[in-house]
């Protein structure tokens, strides 16, 4: 398998360098069955793709359940996997008709009953890792910190971070709570984090940031490319072709290229597409591909 | 009376939760006679909000003045009160000739020489909290650290702040002297310190900041307001109406509703509006209603 | 001699409180002999500027081996000098044929070559000062760290630091090695580094910034100036009169007169553009001036 591992911090989990993310495998996309995701799972695993990326909210609520009952089909993938899944935000749903507005709650109390109710849907007695999806303004990380030492206590989660936060935010909760990673948004159509400060702090703290879209989302496989897009294309395709790897390969390859130890979120639920991110870890670039690229995304040459 | 108390951090004074600022009470407003100074202060602290917030500068260098004028009728009123003033602006004013421009001084002679006009100006002997009133570009922080010492040990200002500074220039300074709080812009109508770390560096520290123009000033109350405020109102008006308050006590329950702690500085020179404000300390907002403002305020849903 | 010496933090290099910048003395510029150079350096010695920056791509990889010649004419020099030279980037040029695009590398290897090679071009032993020039986006601070250990037991390199580096990217590097300076473009033409925290950090560390352009280029010194740089004029022109000063001499005072003990690097190859830097550290400036300045620069008053 050409999956390496890596710990998040000292003290922190051990996950498959690339991560699948869970977010289009239900009503958000695919749709798959039971059965279809059972095979997904075990498929991945096989590939060396071991951790799974949830949210309470994906599916409108409704993924995390179908994932679970997957397990409940075959309850020894539980051994193989790690399994984070986030909380906070409350989204207007079917499932949740009280709702009235898209908004934010991290008190102790639901962020509790959250990881509780997940890990019901889940069908598992723990979480690897929970993450709050997004930086509320009305965050207290007192009551943060309250809730993460509860669970962790119970045993229910093991390790806990953030995802979107800036470092500014990061600092605030990990001045009360010792977090493991921050969940952002980062790939060679997403550069800010490299130079807002949210990769220094990572590097800093040594805390390996996870990556979502890191493919950019579909921006780079319209049939007409935007101005950007198709710049980095004509970058992309002739460094692709002579390394013999696909673009979404050296999308990957060039965020695991980063001194972060970046883990790439992959956000199909295709096995192809994951066992060729799986590949991509065997790429090696060199420093002057990876600043052909940035050049490319960034319209101009470095200062 | 319904107007808690507030210590600004460990150490830190003890404030009325509500802070009624002098800055229209003379010259730039109002131009109150110290007869209905005396009264307005009386009636203030009989309402629970015991702390006034001035600054050299306010009416031109006259505003402390009139105000210790009221103190001077009626010295008593003194040992109920806390005040807050501060420093560091020269502004061309008939009252400060030699000034051709407005520019800073942060120097240890101005501030202790500005600090000790301002006692003599309010007719007292110490001030509960002097604040650094912008942030000077010239700041030599161990000139401010050697000011707040000399004025500190000789029994003058008993606490020590700044006002408009953004995270890193607190910091510079708060790594010098501990400062208690930082009185900033913050409102429903004014988000950045929300999201550009001032808050999430208050709440770090554990220093409750003070805010000045909590009702985001009169752009709600124009006969014809702006599109933001249009949209503000379409929220705030039935919100308000289901919870038979005004408008105004709205915002400041949004502002009381916040965990960082945020003192609201009233900018009006009138009782009922004082009396108002402090009613709105009992208004219970949910977070979803905390969040309905906001999202009326930033134009979307948040992320 | 006006020129006085300023260490760097404590335990740093003592430096001239000017420094001459080399970067156009070679091919990028004045295209100085060797003889030329070596007038220059013993002129500019005598002046109290006793300082010189570098850089190893300046004149295209050429001028630090075009000023090491003057150097090996004089050797001498050299104990009543201080270097200061630059590494990390990667430019295309006639001796550089195999870089394909501007990039960057501060890997371990490539600081140590590029700081021995340094050596060797300059004809000297020892560097007393090497700076990243620029902040990688794949900076890994361990790498910088164990290359800066390295240079720093084999007494090649006494001091490090950084160049061009936003706060959060100085503060990464310093969390692993001590620098001793970040070299800025700061001047009245480009205030951003005085409210963008650039300032605030080094102050808070005690560490004076370098600064690069302190006349702003040569914007102010156009036949048809820009809106802002007329502006200034009409600012400066008066003021440098009444002090009896050139312009440029101003602008430099402008930098000297900041609490941070900002060291101005020179762009000029002339003598006389350093004679009048180096007696500019003799005017005084008030406050109110150096205000006055900020003010036409910013285009209104501060707030």
């Amino acid at each position: 398998m050409g999956v390496p591992t890596i710990q998040l911090g000292p003290g922190g989990p051990v996950f498959s360098r690339v991560v699948f993310g869970a977010m289009r495998w239900g009503s958000w996309g695919h749709r798959l069955s039971a059965k279809d995701m059972e095979r997904l799972i075990a498929q991945s695993i096989a590939l060396g793709i071991t951790t799974f990326d949830h949210a309470d909210i994906y599916g409108g609520y409704t993924t995390e359940a179908a994932f679970g009952k997957a397990l409940h089909l075959q309850p020894s993938l539980r051994h193989d996997m790690q399994l984070v899944t986030k909380c906070g935000i409350k989204m207007p749903a079917e499932q949740r008709p009280g709702y009235r507005l898209k908004s934010y709650d991290t008190s102790r109390a639901h962020i509790i009953a959250s990881a509780e109710r997940s890990l019901s849907n889940l069908h598992t007695d723990y979480l690897d890792l929970l993450l709050i999806h997004r930086p509320s303004p009305l965050l207290h990380p007192d009551e943060v910190a309250a809730a993460f030492r509860h669970l962790q206590e119970a045993g229910k989660v093991r390790h806990f971070g953030v995802s979107n936060f800036t470092p500014s935010q990061f600092e605030l909760l990990h001045s009360r709570f010792p977090l493991v990673t921050n969940q952002i948004e980062a790939s060679a159509l997403h550069l800010p984090p490299f130079h807002d400060g949210t990769i220094d702090q990572a590097l800093r703290l040594g805390l390996p940031p996870m990556a979502w879209s890191p493919l950019g989302g579909g921006a780079l496989f319209q049939a007409v490319p935007e101005e950007r897009e198709q710049r980095l294309l004509s970058t992309l395709q002739p460094m692709a072709k002579r390394l013999s790897i696909g673009i979404d390969q050296l999308l990957i390859a060039w965020l695991l290229h980063h001194p972060a130890q970046i883990l790439p979120v992959l956000g199909t639920a295709r096995i192809e597409r994951a066992a060729a991110a799986a590949e991509a870890c065997k790429v090696k670039l060199s420093d002057e591909d990876w600043f052909e690229i940035w050049q490319a995304a960034a319209g101009q040459e470095v200062p």
